[in-house]
């Protein structure tokens, strides 16, 4: 049956173009931030899909939003498949978007050819998985696979200064057309398709990346602290100067940590010099270290590096530094046989791929603690992503779609 | 006759604790920025203690203000000594107002033993010292040495949004008292008291510093352009990463620019990181570097050495850098004669002293352009300026002070 299956590429191509309306950028991007009128529009939008082809439309009080095809036996454990449909302030038309347009084309497809699963196939639209405008990210999967909403979210203020709780009803209270369910429900299986937001499917010209998990992410709040002093007035050997420290440690760390092992990743993504007066020594500088593995070992390995490199190097210099770890995101090692089914897609669809770790994470992290997850990544251009000019090819839009429809048959089967 | 002569060591720290008073800063500082009130408040105070004197009282369209002693031959070009009234926003009592109110307890000792030099002897705050609400810094002392007021200062604007133009109005109406004269008039010689805004004359132990020039100063402005990328899906031989380039090269300079020459400074005060993002490798990282050193061929020298090591470095990783000159000012050498006046003072005064360049640039280094200047630093604690704690001992006010009463009777007999 699969085998005369396809999916209809020019109607997914024009939801894409569709969506990407919604909250459009002069740039070609989306500003479509979790929570905000956009966001509702764009699940209501979805929402009028889905009653169209007479799918049952849900939502939970976490504001994920679910579109549920009937399988045979309604009494089985779903298979979900979806992603988010919120973007960064200066998104991409794909990121999130991709994954929910394809897991709910699998849907239509799977109705225009009249397939019977045996278990129900639901699509997923999860709340807010940027954290941009309400951090942490990934909240509606983090509650999904909690069972709960953290109470700490209640207090919540948006960079836009509106309230996390006025906004979530706002946005539940905006589809009444969805039947309300409670947070997180027995699962078969998860499966996200997502763009790789990163270079290597592109520049190995390969369609589909399976994925193995998501690696460990944890962030260092590193401060280093010296004495600010005149800049023309202080000679070398009177000076505590942070960033002299700062320099060299970080050189030291970009010239092994990176180079000795290819798995590790190690970003500085954010500096301040305080004062930062431009003659004056620093006083202190703050920066931020994001360090990333597939092995929690090796991060604390790393951490540990990082942080007898600052203390000696600050006390070589008559400074003081302070690590804080800010956030620690373990590590997601996906379920053997969803890689396996995942891969055997491909190659049914006549598709090369390739296994790899995901270096972002992703909704698919949080729902695997309670489901298996798997996940299928299809080339962006230049490997860019949380850009304007995040682009996916037509042909990789719709050959990854084809991918997730067959991995989706095979386990809802 | 001058020894018997000594200042009024009571009456001017009396005086320091009055003007340190206006524009009082909880901390113990003083927040006495350039054109404000306040500013006006300390030109009228110090206005109305010279008239209570019988000096005649001057102002120039810059604001500068002068305080006039008359001298046997009033045609004869008088001696200026002075410094500024105004303070960083976070500022420390002495900087400025130690060398303007020690150059009017010269004054009136002058007065009060009847001591007749041959040359007036004229008393000068400069307006605008520290370039901190307009910039640049020295706005006074550079007009006064132009002779005119540059025609781009019309359009300046403060970063409280005053308008330049009208700040330097209603300070000038604000002082109906002072007789208007033109910018700029044949002096014999300059004389500043300024603290000395490093550690080393407390280090040690030394009162008197005998300021030989004022280093020259260049100010660079660094970017380093990569390309943004996300911090976990992006493998090391897809990185242009800024930061990497900025901290190797900058762990280069900090190990070779200094240590292998005591004249030079090189400070790096500010930097950026561009979107600054903790989970993305930086496009593009800003930073400015202080460069200073007595002699012009050898800051064009480090300077060429910066820009090689920048360019070298970007081209290494895939970045490319641009550097940009947004200050550069040339060193100023005091003539040796009022080098020696002033050491000579400090002998006849009893006080150990020692030649030393500025590192900080003063209104001497502009007034030195059309007549004779020279300083005399004294201690302050820790080096410590810029700063709400800067301290000077009320000793090394007072023997800084009697310094600066012979090295100008010296200059005006």
């Amino acid at each position: 049956m699969p085998s005369q299956v396809s999916i209809n590429g020019s109607r997914l191509l024009g939801r894409l173009d569709a969506f990407a309306a919604i909250g459009a950028t002069e740039k070609g991007g989306v500003n479509r931030q979790a929570l905000t009128l956009l966001d509702r529009q764009a699940r209501q939008t979805l929402t009028q899909l889905a009653m169209q082809r007479g799918f049952k439309v849900f939502q939970d009080p976490a504001a994920n939003l679910f579109i549920r095809r009937e399988g045979r036996k309604a009494d089985l454990p779903p298979v979900l498949v979806g992603s988010h449909l919120d973007s960064q302030p200066s998104g991409g038309r794909f990121d999130g978007a991709l994954g929910t347009l394809c897991a709910f084309e699998v849907l239509e497809t799977l109705e225009d050819h009249a397939i019977k699963t045996e278990r129900a196939v639901e699509v997923v639209a999860f709340m807010n998985e940027e954290g941009c405008r309400f951090a942490p990210g990934c909240m509606g999967s983090m509650a999904f696979a909690a069972g709960e909403i953290p109470a700490d979210w209640a207090s919540l203020t948006a960079t836009d200064g509106a309230a996390f709780q006025e906004e979530l009803h706002a946005t539940l209270a905006s589809l009444p057309e969805a039947e309300m369910r409670s947070l997180g429900f027995p699962m078969h299986a998860y499966l996200e398709l997502h763009i790789e937001q990163g270079p290597s499917l592109e520049k190995e010209n390969i369609p589909i990346g399976v994925v193995t998990g998501i690696q460990g992410t944890r962030w260092l709040d590193v401060s280093v602290k010296g004495q600010t002093a005149h800049a023309g007035t202080t000679a070398l050997e009177y000076r505590r100067d942070p960033m002299r420290v700062v320099a060299q440690i970080l050189a030291e760390l970009y010239g092994t940590v990176m180079p000795s092992d290819p798995s590790v990743r190690f970003t500085v993504g954010r500096m301040s010099l305080v004062p930062g007066a431009i003659n004056a020594i620093p006083e202190t500088v703050h920066l931020t270290i994001d360090l990333r593995h597939p092995a929690r070992d090796a991060i604390d390995r790393y951490d540990a590096t990082i942080r007898d490199a600052f203390s000696q190097g600050a006390a070589r210099y008559g400074c003081i530094s302070e690590i804080k770890q800010i956030f620690d995101m373990p590590a997601a090692n996906f379920r053997s046989d969803i890689v396996k089914t995942v891969e055997a897609a491909a190659i049914k669809a006549g598709l090369a791929s390739k296994r790899m770790l995901s270096g972002a994470f992703h909704d698919a992290l949080f729902v695997n603690r309670i489901a298996p997850a798997g996940m299928i990544f299809v080339p962006c251009r230049d490997g860019l992503s949380h850009n304007e000019a995040e682009h996916v090819e037509p042909k990789d839009s719709v050959q990854g779609c084809y991918a997730l429809l067959l991995a989706t048959i095979e386990l809802a089967s």
